[in-house]
């Protein structure tokens, strides 16, 4: 193809693609979002991507990760294998739109914008099967369940969905961009994410009586007041971490000490040591509540998913393949999140890269997450020809 | 009477009545005990001390206080008012005696024996009816409801209850002493209590991005240990006090900082000093936190229950009384509580004394407010024998 | 003597004898006043004491506890040994008093009225030396050095000073009493002291770099936050405890984490179990800051002196006593304090009681410790006076 | 000049001129290092450099800054102005190294090498002197004093000695590289550096009666624990921060309460919102300690330095005259440091960019601030052709 269409040509090829797509992606879309499903209930949502990928003419095997769709473009030429992911659950989340295709399942809300990647990646994979004699490799379509519990990942890939490939790109809506802008990190991009159970195991008594009792609120407030030097004293200041308790739960009334107090909480990190550190540091401050404080305490740290460090050995040439698409003042270097995201899963495998696109609409402050949240659609074009165009620069047979 | 009873043949006289009361009020004991009912739910305990009373002759009043009931016996002689008051409120515990008359009301039990104290009054009442003629003054019987939750003895003293009363007698079942011994305390003798409601409000936000909110579980736990310094730092160490949380609750999740942190707990006072030091220096431990932490705190503060105050100008006759209706072997000194107990209410208002009667069973080591509790029923005829003991020498034409 | 005086007479008699010894006592006191001696230095005060007893006829010895004095009166009749008690040594104070006889010595001073404990007991040792022949028993005067380093009593008893004793009287001057009154409490009435050292080491670092150092004083502001839960939560309420910690020191400069932080406390309890909680709390609460904040912890904990436990076999004679000879409008009973006294060594060895007599001056607000402390010298002859009958009254043939 | 040598032959040239020199600097570097200086004492080591300045020709002025000495080369050709910067006080710090030049003054040494950094720009000046009519802008040399203490930069910048300028480069050595290295960072570099005290008042009182008094140990303690939550709750994880309580001193023995405790500590920050962030956060502590602890606290918060941010500007062509001096491999891209150093007081005024040079000696491990710091006097010859070299070409006429 590179050998047919001067980039200009290439450019013009994929927007023209692109804007022809959206109307029907953009109905999907509406669709996806009226009708929003939780983690791993994705059904009805991964029968519509099948039935695409079907009309497509891309085979596919459903049920990978549980509710997951993998799609296969063999491309022309021989050349690597490129995983291009989009993930589709919805969040527990009231929707508070008031759009004519707001969620109709009540408390089930896309307001992370999961229906946007999923038929983005619909519309990409529509222009590279019609360009797969001119791909030098391999893509396999990635449609992911549960992102939001950071489980849908490696359910895939224990199914699977990681075996052969050589790189992957990911990417997600960004409200905080206009429609049609780009963003990249070099290196971590999104933090590791652990969860933590603490019960603090006490002994239960009248509250007049405390010498006859051991108090696990007390226990529990002083492991908190010591939680915060993990970061304040143990961790590297230029490693960025984060420890939140999230909850604290004991006792029922005024006058009774309870027997226990249970704190779920979460660990941030960007870099494996601050990982290493953190984790190791609140095993050694619950070991000396135990001792100082007379509680029994049981820890339960779950490592849930790695951070996201993109590579840029696909984050160079991503960038590049944007440039001469778009031209280069769309693509601009973002900074780090504390956010977590599994694609990760994916990025701790292969050369991996997670794309920012712009989503914001004009006049609105929108934020992920949010019962407001309306993503401008023209980003759904916008991601489709930057996908296609990444992917169809990755695979190409000069690269 | 003393003129015509001697000492001894006093004695003699309400041990032999309170024997032959034993079984009559040791069925109506089993029966209230089968059928406890909770505070200002006592209907049917209510009925039945009022079917009593109308049986013995003596008139009463029902509905004071919601559910108590006040019966008046006149002496023959001009004297003072002496109110003898026991509570018939049941706790929300579940019964495991396994006895024939255990509760029938699943999650209700008479775990605190206020069911002995019902009938204890109960047979007293009858004995000073009898002997009415020789008594100079009058006897108030207050049966008193929800002394659990420390609100009945308010609400009939808000009916008039306490309304021209000269002195005032309590009593209570100790199952740490075998029937037969009496206890006595001097002065400050049960706690104060108050009880606070405290609600820091942060700002809610991402688990990953605390700088972006206000974080109310770190401030909780701030004030936790803060808090602890009021009773190591501030009130007197002569003057015992606690102050406990009993509950803290804030978030539902690991990843998302809370938007508040509710907080329970209750303050014990001995004396008034204390009490009023702790008020204070809780109430600037909060404001501390709202200026140090940025949250915002709302501190509800409620002062239940006055300490238990036993005065000497009752605590010694009946004691003396004691003594020679059982010998001072029976009567010992105890030590105070940080329990509560609202017959405080009376005491802050008259001379008042609340008496020790032990319960314990032989071989048991049973504890109030305990599911297994089993006072040792022959507590019931030497409860009567003691009350009524008590107050024929207070309202003595020669005391 | 009992069968040659009359009750009334006696008492004239003491009377009438400690006036007449007043300026000569008041003379020695003011000597004494001017040049005060510290703990363990008390030579030119034993002297002083010593050379009084030889003109009193009265065996002695010097040296006890290094500058201790024992004398000993010998009773003309069989019976039970008495030691009446007093302490010599000043404060490192500088006196402010602007009294003609004020301490010459800087930053030395009486301002705990040793010096009048001392003539006091000089004074009642003549006039029961003088009585010598009408007492059954033998009485030990002991002129104890070291009181405020609570070292004295300890190295008197080491010496021997407690052999063969059978009771204990000591007393202390009360500036919040004016002159002619007495002051007792009944049981504990003086708390056990017990002085702790923790060196808390880290690892010393540059302040830019916490991660590669180990904070001890963060370390150490957690052990004393949770060291006030030793108090607020482990004793229990109704025994009086105190837990300071009286002095902080660690690092030297503003961007150095230091090696290590000294703490100093001490732990004051009025009752056995309250002191074993305290100890073994604080032991507990420094091992769990080792385990979980990563520093080397080392407790130095010494038990200085026991509580001060005054025993009724003497408290109740000797009250009797002083009623008798004052009226029993000038004893009132006292509570307790959390300081300390080491004549609690010999307390808790015999029978004993710790007698507080009157100092106030007219208009003055004096406490004890103080720069300004002005004892009104009519507490000198009504002490001796007090003293003196007091070991008559016990040690009398009918006693 | 660049017309007149090739590439090749420049960097052959300045090889050569500075290799040359190695001995003379090495001579002066070792009487410097025999005679270390600390802050605003340098008045030695600023008149050899003023000689040396005068040997070759340069006009200078000194006594800028108290100590610090301003030398000026003008350059052939019209251009920017460009300031090197060395820095020359030694360290409190008793030497160890028994090197035969050792430090002759006892307790001081060059522990950070500003002997090193003296003479490196000694040398570099004098071949760019040499150089001048081939450079197109002016040269101002600045020898600093008191870097250690944070002042000497803005010392001698209020004498003037930023006026003019357009660009500053200095330079440091790193003993974590060897000879031959150098390495850079983009943007924020080194911290801003606050210092407070922190002057906790309470209440002194004796410890036995804690209610008498405000304890100001606690009060400190709490506000110790809550300074761990600026770091972790309050300021971005992206933005490394410090803050670290350096000294903690309160109490003087067991058994009193102290008056006050004084906290001496410093805050490090890359970026101005954290450090406006960590400031305002103590603030408000302080203020939250105050209201619910009793006491009263005086914060004095000092900002000593801004953070050392290198200009793009500077750093790009610096990094590719180092290539082109030495070839790309021997540059590295190095990572912040929450150290401080005053340069920063330049490079808030114009763009700059702070050099590292290694001075690591084969086989050892020094660190920099440590009485053991032998730097491989190799660096001197390598820092003096860097130096020349970068503002050469900052310099150069096509620049």
């Amino acid at each position: 193809m590179r050998r047919e269409l001067s980039i200009n040509n290439l450019s013009t090829h994929l927007h023209a693609a692109a804007s022809q797509l959206a109307p029907h992606l953009t109905a999907i879309r509406r669709d996806l979002h009226a009708n929003p499903e939780l983690a791993f209930e994705e059904h009805r949502t991964a029968g519509i991507v099948a039935d695409e990928l079907v009309r497509l003419g891309i085979p596919h095997r459903t049920g990978i990760g549980r509710t997951g769709v993998l799609g296969i473009i063999e491309g022309g030429l021989p050349g690597p294998t490129l995983a291009l992911r989009a993930d589709m659950d919805a969040l527990p989340i009231h929707e508070e739109t008031g759009l004519p295709f707001a969620s109709t399942a009540a408390g089930k809300m896309h307001a992370c914008g999961h229906d946007i990647h999923t038929v983005t990646l619909l519309g990409a994979a529509a222009i590279l099967k019609e360009m797969a004699p001119q791909i030098a490799g391999r893509i396999v379509l990635v449609f992911q369940p549960a992102e939001e519990t950071l489980q849908g990942a490696a359910a895939m890939i224990a199914d699977g969905a990681a075996e052969g490939l050589d790189m992957a790109l990911g990417f997600h809506n960004h409200p905080d961009m206009p429609v049609g802008r780009f963003s990249f990190v070099r290196g971590p991009c999104l933090a590791a994410s652990d969860l933590f159970d603490l019960e603090i195991q006490g002994r239960s008594g009248h509250a007049a009586h405390p010498y006859a009792a051991v108090d696990p609120i007390v226990a529990a407030a002083h492991f908190v007041t010591q939680a915060q030097t993990v970061v304040s004293r143990e961790v590297k200041p230029l490693h960025p971490a984060v420890v939140t308790i999230g909850q604290s739960a004991g006792g029922t009334t005024y006058n009774i000490i309870p027997e226990r107090v249970h704190l779920k909480g979460t660990v941030r990190t960007l870099h494996p040591e601050a990982r290493d550190t953190a984790e190791a540091a609140l095993r050694r401050l619950v070991q000396g509540i135990e001792t100082g404080m007379r509680v029994a305490a049981r820890l339960e740290y779950r490592r849930m998913v790695p951070p996201l460090v993109n590579d840029e050995r696909v984050v160079n040439p991503a960038v590049a393949a944007l440039a001469a698409q778009f031209g280069a003042e769309v693509v601009q270097e973002g900074e780090p999140s504390m956010g977590s995201e599994d694609f990760s899963a994916f990025a701790e495998r292969v050369p991996a890269f997670q794309l920012g696109i712009g989503s914001g609409a004009p006049g609105r402050q929108d934020r992920l997450h949010n019962a407001q949240y309306q993503p401008d659609e023209g980003c759904i074009p916008r991601g489709v020809e930057a996908i296609a165009r990444i992917a169809l620069d990755l695979l190409s047979p000069h690269a």
